[in-house]
């Protein structure tokens, strides 16, 4: 059985490899929304189970090295990890959900309203690498000053919303292609969420406290490492 | 410092509290729904700041517990429970979202086509109690029996937004309030994929077996308790 240092590094390299993958999978399910490209978007399952089994291997050993460490500060470094693989798990499925939604947008032949999907898929992407970066670098003050962004993206996504709305009350024979749109939307909103989910374990992770709950941006003292 | 079995006794007390308040938030928010009301509907989000609250006491109480344990079945109990706390705030969540779509359509002086929500959305209630009751019972059985129930419940869902779809088309100025019946409904199918994950924790903590990622209802060995 692996254990100590050597596990807590090989568990890191896991991870990152994990967070590699998800960010794979949600750069081909938007570049197979913009080219209209359906090859890609049936390649998206395979892929995830990719993802998935690595959350499992992770789990796995995270739960041998919890069975050896006496150490708080492993217990947490160990814990966070077992947190942002299940943030990096649901971050597949929003990729899967998207190439689904492709897939059924392309059944189509008229192209669809593409408001600014790209441009909230570019902010959300943006999100999720640079919340990957600050965690392979270890950077809390980079990881803090994510947060904030969260609510921009949830702001788009209402307003994508809101003009599908309309777009449906004003031509209804689009109904299912901009519900397939709003999923879309929907499903980028949610890689952004768990992006911040992930920069707030980056800074408990290093700072040692927990900002879940508490107001994005804000602060709750908790325990100190 | 509270450590040992009196500690793994107060975890469990804690999650059983936080499943209480999550079946109770998912019960107010659908009763909201089916007597339109708004005041049941406002209230949801004080009650998911308790939930949440209790996520954080029950992750920080098994960080401690993990620090002193050095046993593995204690250590496969405390993240196992870690995790159904996450799913339970995760239902919290949807509660809250179906309550401010109820708010938003009792804005709306029609009365919408409720479809077969209170049939799902009583099929789900009933996995999350189940999944629940099977947990504090320990019955792995009853858990197991659970899972299966998931997709029959999916594809519930899928045939309320396809009649949902139907009715924009036909009707598009009644498209707000289908989509916000579309939210609802996603919400509901997403309580009963959470009762499924917690049904699957419970297989694994009381048969040590990981069911997940593998077809529900079909068992993987993993690494025996």
């Amino acid at each position: 059985m692996i254990k100590g240092e050597k596990g807590i590094v090989l568990l890191k390299d896991k991870l990152k490899e994990m967070g590699a993958l998800a960010e794979q999978a949600v750069q081909r399910s938007l570049r197979a929304f913009s080219n209209r490209d359906g090859g890609l978007a049936s390649s998206a399952k395979e892929h995830d189970k990719a993802i998935d089994e690595l959350e499992i291997e992770i789990d796995e050993l995270a739960t041998d090295l919890l069975v050896t460490t006496g150490s708080a500060r492993e217990v947490r470094l160990i814990t966070v990890i077992m947190k942002i693989a299940r943030n990096l798990e649901r971050v597949g499925d929003e990729a899967t959900t998207i190439s689904r939604r492709v897939f059924e947008l392309n059944q189509d032949q008229q192209t669809q309203p593409s408001l600014n999907i790209p441009e909230i898929a570019g902010r959300a992407t943006a999100m999720l690498r640079e919340a990957l970066e600050a965690l392979v670098e270890g950077d809390s003050g980079r990881a803090r000053a994510l947060i904030p962004r969260d609510k921009e993206i949830d702001a788009t996504n209402k307003q994508i919303h809101r003009d599908l709305t309309q777009h449906i009350m004003a031509a209804p024979i689009s109904a299912p292609r901009c519900l397939n749109l709003m999923v879309i939307s929907k499903s980028i909103e949610r890689i952004a969420d768990h992006a911040t989910n992930i920069a707030e374990d980056v800074v408990y992770l290093y700072e040692g406290r927990d900002i879940r709950h508490t107001g994005k941006g804000t602060v709750r003292l908790a325990e100190a490492p």
